[in-house]
C-alpha cells in the first residue's frame, strides 16, 4: 500500500512575485510534490492542495484519504481558516504524519500543535546554509551528506521558541555563523509531525537533490505505521 | 523576594453542591492557598481568584504581579473568556510558573500549551490512589512518603493524551488496577509548567499533608528564578 | 530481508530447578525464540545462544549477523566475560538491536549501556501484573489488549533507577498496588534498546500470547533500517 | 550554606609544555577554581585536586565533602584509577554534582555515565567559536550574551555520540561551519550532570568572562538541594 501524500502550498508568493515563479514555476507544492514522487516512486501517492482552492483543498475527504500532509505557508498563515485547521489538528493527533515547512513555523496548525509562539530570528541574505546530521542513525537522514550545503538561504537562528524536540536530527549554521535546530521531531496524539527548516521561496531549495531525500525519508518515517491484523 | 502565587479555581462545585461545600467550606481555592501559605511562610506571598469575578480575577495587572499560577475548573472551562486564557499563555510562555491541578487538564489553558486532546479514562467511584515517586531526586517529590497514600478519590487512567512529559515525577496506581501519569512536568516558552492529578471535589485531597507538600514544593520549581544581576 | 534474530539466555534457572524446568522444558530461550519465529514467520531467522557455550555463544561472527540481540539473565551476571560484554555493547553503539527483559536490568550491558544503578523494589509473591500501554501509537504496543494482564509475576516497583527513557511505553501495576515503567526505549549510539519487565522464571510469562505480541513488535521496531543505497 | 565544589585538573599539560604553562601557570584547575571563587563568592567553597595526587586526590573523604565535582581531562584518561572511578561515579548516582568539560568527553567516568563511545570531530586549527543559547529560560545560560564570542578555539564537531540530552542549553558554531552541541544537561541516579565543550588548553578560555559566567551558573545548577526537614 503506497503512502498517500497531500503536499500543501500557500501559493502566493508564486502568484504574485515573478522571480519565485522564476524558481517554482508551478508553484513551491509542485515541486516538493515531484520530489517526493520521483524519489519514493510507487512508495506513494502525491496530490497537491492549495490555500485558494475550497476550504483550502483539505476537505474531510481529502484528509480521511491523507497519511501524510506537507505544509508551507508564509505570508497569508492568518488566511487559513480556523475549522480547517481544526480539521488538520484532529487528524494529526488520530495518526495522519504532519511536515512543516521553513516559514510554516508560524502557522496557525504548528503554534497549535506546539503550544508555544514559535518565533525565532532571522534575515534573508542569501547566506550559505549548512545542514549537520546530529542524530546518524535517524532514518529521516539516511543517504544525506554531512553536511547538507545549500548554497543560498535564508538565515533562521537561535532562540526558537518550541517545545525541547522528542527527537533532534538536524542543526544548521549559516555563513555569519548563526544555528538552529532546523530538523526536530515530534509526536502529538497518534500522529507524528516533523518541521524542516530548509525553503525559504527566494531560493531553489526544494530542487536541491538532498533537501528532496530528506523530505521523502520524512514522509516515509511520519506515516501512521500499517494497522495490526 | 517571595514568591508571588495566585490560586486561580473555578468555584462552581463549591457554590452548588453541599457536599463540596462541606469539605471546602470557603472553596478549593482558599484551602490549596492556606496550604502553600502554611507550608511555606514568608517564602510565599498566595492570593486566590475565581472564575466569577471580573475578567475572572485574572487582570493584566494580577498576572504581572503574579510568579506562579495555580489552575483548578472542571464543570466550566468553555466559561473561561478567551482573552483571558491569551492573556495566561502569554504569561507562561514570559516565565511565569503554571499548576495545573487534577480536572484542570482540559482546561483551555492546559490544551493550548499542550497541543493535544489532554483525554483520559476515568472513574469516580472513591478508590484508593498511590502516588508514587519515580524521580526521588526531583524537587517536586522532596519530603513525601512513597507512596503517599489518598484514600479515596476518583480514577484518572491511561492513556492520558498528552506530548511525553519533559520530567515525570509521579505515576499513580488505583485500586482497581488502573495507572496514571499524574505529576508531569513540561518547559513552554521560558516558563515552567507541572500537572498534578489528585484533587478531585468530592474527596477532602488538598488537606492531605502530602498532597500540600507536593503542591509547596511546585510552587518552588515553577516560580522563575531571580533576574541575574 | 529476514530480521536476524538471536536470543540470549542464561539457562541457569531452567538447569537447576524442577519447577523453572516444567514451565521451559528447553529453556526460557527456546520459548521465547518460537514465539517470535510464530508470530513473525518469515519477517525474521530466529536463532538462540547461552551462558555455557563458548564465549556465550556470542562469538563475533555471531554478532555480525544478528540484528537483534534478546538478553534474559539473572542468576550469572557475573559470570558473563567482559569481553563478550565489551563485544554487545560495540555492536549495539554499531546499530544492533537489543532487547533486555526482566532481570536482565542488573546485566552488565544493561548497566554499561545506561550509566546508572538499574536497582528497582522487588517482591516475588505471585501477583497480578497488569500491563497498560501509555503510548498508544507507538509499534511496540501494536495489537496488545489494554491492559495486558498477567495473572501471577513477581512484582518490579519503582524508584527504578535508571534515565528517563527516550520512550515510554508501558507502565505496569501490580495487585498490592506498586507500579513501575516497564517497557522503555533507548537509542544509544547508532542502536535502539528496549526494557521489557515481564518475565520472571517462575512464572509462565513468555508463553502468554499478547507479551509474545510485545517481544515480536520489539524486534521490528530496534531491527535496524536496511542501508539506503 | 556554601555549595562545596572540587575542580579536578589532569594538569599534565601545563606541566609538561610551555605555551600551556603561559596562559595557566598554575593549572587550568586554579584559573577554573578562581573564577568560580570570585563570581559566587562566599556562597561556594571550592579546592582543587590534580591527578598526580594520591587517589587522584579524590579520596572517600574528598568526595563526601563535595557537592559539585568539575573534571577536566585530556591526555591522561587511562591514567585515572578505575577505583576512583567507581567512587565518583557512585557519588554521583548518590546526588553530587558534576561538570564535565572540553576533552572530558572522553574521560571514563564520562563515558561510564553516558554509555556511549562520546566520540566527535575535532581540529586545532584556533577558530573562532560562538556559543548560542538555545533554551534562554535555562538557569544555566543566565547573564550570558547570545552567542558568546570566543576568538579562538579547538573545533568541536557533530555528530557527537551521546544519548540525547534531558537538556539542551548551548549550541556551538565555528568559523568553518561546524556545530556542536556543547551545552547539555543530564540527571543519572540522583545527581546532575553538565557537559561544556569550551575550554581547550591552547586558548584561555577558562579566563574568559562568560564561561566563566556558565561555569558558576552550573554549579548552583548541579548542586544537589538542602535536604528537607
Amino acid at each position: 500500500m503506497p503512502v498517500r501524500v497531500t503536499v500543501w502550498g500557500e501559493n502566493v508568493h508564486e502568484r504574485e512575485e515573478e522571480a519565485v515563479r522564476a524558481i517554482y514555476p508551478d508553484g513551491m507544492h509542485a515541486t516538493i510534490a515531484a520530489g517526493m514522487a520521483g524519489l519514493l516512486g510507487d512508495r506513494v501517492q502525491v496530490r497537491t492542495a492549495t490555500l485558494e482552492q475550497d476550504e483550502h483543498g483539505l476537505t474531510e475527504e481529502v484528509l480521511r484519504e491523507t497519511d501524510v500532509l506537507t505544509w508551507w505557508g508564509h505570508h497569508a498563515h492568518d488566511q487559513v481558516a480556523d475549522a480547517v485547521v481544526d480539521r488538520v489538528h484532529e487528524a494529526v493527533l488520530g495518526g495522519m504524519g504532519l511536515l512543516v515547512l521553513h516559514s510554516g513555523h508560524f502557522s496557525k496548525i504548528f503554534v497549535r500543535l506546539l503550544g508555544t509562539s514559535c518565533s525565532l530570528q532571522w534575515r534573508n541574505a542569501g547566506e550559505r546554509e549548512l545542514v549537520w546530521t546530529v542524530d546518524p542513525a535517524h532514518p529521516i537522514a539516511a543517504g544525506v551528506p554531512q553536511p547538507i550545503v545549500i548554497d543560498a538561504q535564508e538565515m533562521y537562528g537561535e532562540p526558537f521558541d518550541i517545545p525541547a524536540p522528542d527527537e533532534l536530527v538536524f542543526i544548521s549554521s549559516f555563513a555569519s555563523g548563526e544555528v538552529f535546530r532546523g530538523g526536530c521531531c515530534y509526536r502529538r496524539g497518534r500522529g507524528r509531525l516533523f518541521y524542516f527548516s530548509p525553503g525559504d521561496q527566494d531560493y531553489p531549495v526544494y530542487h536541491h537533490p538532498h533537501i528532496r531525500r530528506v523530505l521523502a525519508n520524512a514522509v516515509l518515517w511520519a506515516a501512521p505505521p500499517p494497522a495490526t491484523s
